[in-house]
């Protein structure tokens, strides 16, 4: 199975990015810097951030943090 | 291998998206809505759009076209 895991991070250059959602099959957005995710397992989270870069070999997709509304 | 399928509409609903780029590995922003793609083969392209799904398990990311600036 090809999902990937999402991770967040503040942008600190010192801050180790947290895990948020893993196995995230789906990614859809839901206004600006708002996205709807949805893993392999149905769960389902609301995530608001700008995408900070995506490996998709290494499962890997980071967002950076934002409020909601501030995008 | 988790790569991935870039495909891009311009949003027309009777439209068929085109495939961009196949076997995509890094996705990386490169401003407002422009995007660095990079394929497991080497492949480089940077594409203006807007995310409109990504799809990991049917390796699949769709995106709008839009022009350079548009925002």
């Amino acid at each position: 199975m090809c999902e990937a895991n999402v991770y967040l991070t503040s942008g600190a250059a010192d801050e180790e990015p947290e895990l948020y959602l893993s196995a995230v099959d789906e990614i859809l957005p839901d206004g600006e810097n708002v996205w709807k995710l949805k893993s392999i397992f149905g769960e389902q989270k609301v995530l608001a951030g700008a995408i900070l870069s995506m490996n998709l070999v290494d499962h890997r997709i980071l967002f950076r943090k934002l409020s909601v509304g501030a995008g």
